[in-house]
């Protein structure tokens, strides 16, 4: 990798958290300033706004949160199981980057307004919401999972429960919610979506 | 009331979907000025800060979105169908104050930041949390809740899963998200929750 490039990558990755700690428009020139150590013209020589920073850095932020929480997944041979790792590592394995989820705090930040990072969001979560269903979707196919089951509102019902239990839990600053939704989760996808042996 | 007080509400009103669409660092003295009509002056003359402002809008918004949720509960005379009745509202009575829900907004607005916004925010969701645990713990002592059922937890879930919901909804634009979480949580309230007659 050339100089330039390194650095481009070092300012996006110390920049990834002053965004998703204080949102695009909270994001001070001095904050990325005081988190990379560059001045303006050491940042904006890299990148020709602060949008297009703000861009890089939420799809850097969100590849490490996705691969949180899809660590491991592959070592269950059950989708049910796989799904359930999922709820189980979104629960415990946050704070890969300061300040919770960059999906849920893009979405948030820019539904109303900037249509570039929106956009960015959207499709991390469709992305994400894809990567659910197929593991839904591979679960039927294999008898492991109920055939009746709509594999994007499994998806939807599941992403949509942690996003909210994450989003109750940074405010009240309590595990507990977290633990609540994974608790219901674990149920509705062992009593309602895993398929019993024939 | 008098003409001082009247102005000042009218701030406050005007000031709410500014601040919930654009967020507090977003929201800037010139989007604060168009949307009231007055000048700086005018509107400092009745809030001794900009923070000061967003806390007294984020009062106003979060009581019109309450109020919202809460419609017509008591006309429903079992506390399953009133729990059935809330999750209704929040699918059906939205857009009360423009840019979604202020508490989910708020909440990942201040949660690395603004200490004043933040604890709003975090009684908001307290008094809403408290609100629909009582309906289940009414529900059990009436007996048309199973006894061992958890109130703050079945709180707990409802909003967890419903502000999920909500940020996956606006994100994508479409009502898909939120009937997905309603009819899953209308399923777990019949089958989970709700007292077989003896």
């Amino acid at each position: 990798m050339r100089k330039g490039e390194r650095t481009r990558q070092e300012i996006i990755r110390r920049a990834a958290p002053v965004f998703n700690q204080k949102g695009y428009a909270g994001a001070a020139l001095s904050d990325l300033m005081g988190a990379t150590g560059l001045r303006k013209g050491g940042i904006y020589r890299h990148f020709r706004s602060k949008e297009a920073l703000a861009a890089e850095a939420f799809d850097y932020a969100w590849a490490q949160t996705l691969r949180a929480r899809v660590h491991d997944l592959d070592a269950r041979a059950n989708s049910v199981d796989r799904l359930k790792q999922m709820v189980a590592n979104f629960v415990e394995r946050r704070g890969t980057i300061a300040g919770g989820c960059p999906l849920l705090n893009t979405a948030v930040d820019t539904d109303d307004g900037n249509e570039v990072l929106r956009e960015r969001a959207r499709k991390a979560l469709e992305v994400w919401r894809s990567y659910v269903s197929e593991i839904v979707e591979e679960g039927i196919k294999a008898g492991q999972i109920h055939k009746h089951a709509d594999a994007q509102k499994v998806a939807t019902l599941l992403i949509s429960s942690l996003e909210g239990a994450i989003m109750f839990a940074r405010l009240t600053r309590s595990d507990e919610p977290l633990r609540v939704v994974q608790q219901h989760l674990d149920g509705y996808l062992e009593g309602a979506l895993r398929a019993q042996p024939r």
